[in-house]
């Protein structure tokens, strides 16, 4: 019998059949009256998952491409930017601004620490005159999502613009651009938004596209103005990945007809779920046990277990993927992913899929109790 | 009944079903040994579509995106570089060298015009020391399609890297990467390769990659050696569009399938049969009447009737698609593309729908007269 998969990581992440449908349909030309029906409502979409009334810029790249955009159109090589980092994702941001020449001041916390604002607000004024400040919502590499409303409001008390890589976390937990007066928000199409990959998205505050246009650093394709004054008129600067854009367009649709808010608590029960399944074999999480963690679930492997090896089994023995740590976490903890078109029934997969490797390695392991303590915890707030 | 639509433009261009079908196949992991199989053995498909031996970087992103890591890997500010335009490409180029800080020098010829080697060679002797020359192998706003040849040698012989755009000549019109010591080949998804838009691609010959470890211009996801690096063992710097690689994986298996040398016949033949049946209507040729020009036919509208209207036409009345002129030439040329998955019916189709929107607008044309000659000129090739 042909082998039944499973992709249970943080990204890409499964996409629904509607979706696959839509990406096999004809090619259609960008300039073309069709294209152009389906790229407006798309826009219009991506402003109401984004919560802005600002020009949401769409390009044809990964998620660091078009964090990529927002260094390339705010920097001046000198200018004084900080990054806060505390995982693989943060550390990639200050490459990237080092890249770009700016003067950068690196907030470096261990991997899978908690930003808090008072780490912000004493860098802040240690450094002075900090013009840009690069914030992580959904630590991917650590599962640590955290409060990104109170971390911008010290970097906005401080004059800084805010730049959030909401990559991971935007669909699947509140982002409030405007509400939360975040300058420049960053995100891509193959987690929460249930696309494949291919497809980076950045909203621009006007502060931040008043930036921009002082900001000296080379670019061309990223250039947020060219892009902002063709989408004004849908059209694109360049050829867009016309399917990708056709599959973002049904699959935001199924997000908003779920609703925001009901996305977000089912992502939340998802996380609470798997923590709880996690913990019913005894096993100690990486990311914090608490209801922001909604995204992923990194989980320790046990005293003796390579992580890699549990990654490794799960594919071969039962066509799972989930994934491994990143970098200085490979072989440490294994990540399953729980943002975009998941329900219960993945957790449980996942974690049964856990159960039954780790057993076979030697650990000893109630049968089924992870399972059964996911759907308690599932069902439990379904009566709340 | 459902409107049957063409799409007829030199880019996007009508995709196979097989590769639809492959696009809206279940995405898998990036990192996952069932995708690894599929990139390996894409990334020697497009070598062997390029011709060469060495690295051909694959990005997330336009053509243009694909230039533009030529651009951002050779070039530190002051550089003199030059371009030779002829069209709408050229002159982005030109631009997006001097985005980059380079000393540009630009030879710039009329819109259509083809680029001679004599015209370089004097532009190389009179502006000295140029590190890099850029050319466009296929205009694609003219469909002039030049000697690449007898360029690039022009360029090595001063000494200089050639970066050639081959977007939309690359598996329509012969490319010999190695055999022409062409350093930097540019192509994209969505022309001859038969694929949607997204994904890029820049061949990189050693002393290319040598000169990009010196160049001081910031980049970061367009990074030659950053990529280059990642493909030696299978990876990916930043998340892939998995499923554009799944449908760019058949893609090149068909036109391999085919045979390089039988699809660059096959090109020609189309080229020439959409001239004849073009010139059969009284219709005078933009792009020149010879047998490079294999890529897209520029016709100039006819006295009076505007090239937009025609496009126009041609899509309300019978869905089918073509191409205006770019910039000035908007209104006064349209363009019928013939790359790709293109035969004989899709020539006679825009050149029935041609003459039937002439003949309606009150040109005197006799009636079929285009798609016989253009079946003539098909037919005449078989038989030679």
């Amino acid at each position: 019998m042909a082998e039944k998969r499973y992709l249970l990581t943080p990204g890409p992440t499964p996409v629904p059949p509607e979706v696959l449908a839509a990406l096999a349909e004809p090619v259609i030309h960008h300039r073309a009256r069709d294209y152009r029906e389906i790229y407006e409502r798309c826009l219009a979409r991506v402003r109401d998952v984004y919560r802005t009334e600002h020009d949401v810029l769409m390009y044809t790249t990964s998620g660091t491409g078009a964090f990529e955009s927002a260094v390339a159109n705010l920097t001046s090589p000198g200018d004084r930017q900080l990054v806060l980092s505390a995982g693989n994702f943060g550390e990639r941001w200050a490459g990237m601004v080092k890249a770009f020449g700016a003067d950068l001041v690196h907030v470096r916390l261990d991997w899978g620490e908690m930003p808090e604002p008072d780490d912000l607000r004493s860098a802040l004024v240690e450094a002075g005159d900090v013009r840009v400040v690069y914030l992580t919502h959904s630590e991917t590499s650590t599962g640590v999502v955290c409060d990104i409303q109170a971390l911008a409001a010290v970097a906005k008390e401080a004059g800084a613009l805010v730049v959030v890589d909401a990559v991971s976390s935007l669909g699947a937990v509140p982002v409030e651009t405007d509400a939360w007066e975040l300058d420049v928000v960053v995100s891509g199409s193959q987690k929460a938004l249930m696309c494949p990959p291919g497809l980076g998205f950045v909203s621009v505050s006007p502060a931040a596209l008043d930036a921009a246009s002082r900001a000296t650093a080379a670019r061309y394709v990223l250039d947020w103005e060219r892009t902002r004054k063709a989408q004004a008129k849908l059209d694109a600067p360049f050829t867009p990945a016309v399917s990708l854009v056709r599959g973002l367009d049904v699959a935001l649709g199924l997000l908003l007809d779920e609703g925001l808010e009901t996305a977000f608590e089912r992502h939340a029960r998802l996380g609470r779920a798997c923590r709880e399944g996690a913990k019913a074999m005894g096993l100690e999480l990486f990311s914090p046990d608490d209801d922001r963690s909604a995204v992923v679930t990194a989980i320790h492997a046990p005293d003796g277990v390579d992580a890699t090896e549990v990654v490794s089994a799960l594919r071969d023995r039962f066509g799972i993927t989930i994934a491994n740590g990143q970098a200085q976490l490979k072989g440490k903890v294994f990540r399953i992913g729980h943002i975009g078109w998941f329900d219960i029934f993945d957790i449980t997969t996942a974690l049964a899929a856990v159960e039954l490797t780790l057993t076979d390695a030697g650990a000893e392991i109630e049968r089924g109790v992870a399972v059964t303590r996911a759907l308690d915890a599932w069902s439990e707030h379904t009566r709340v």
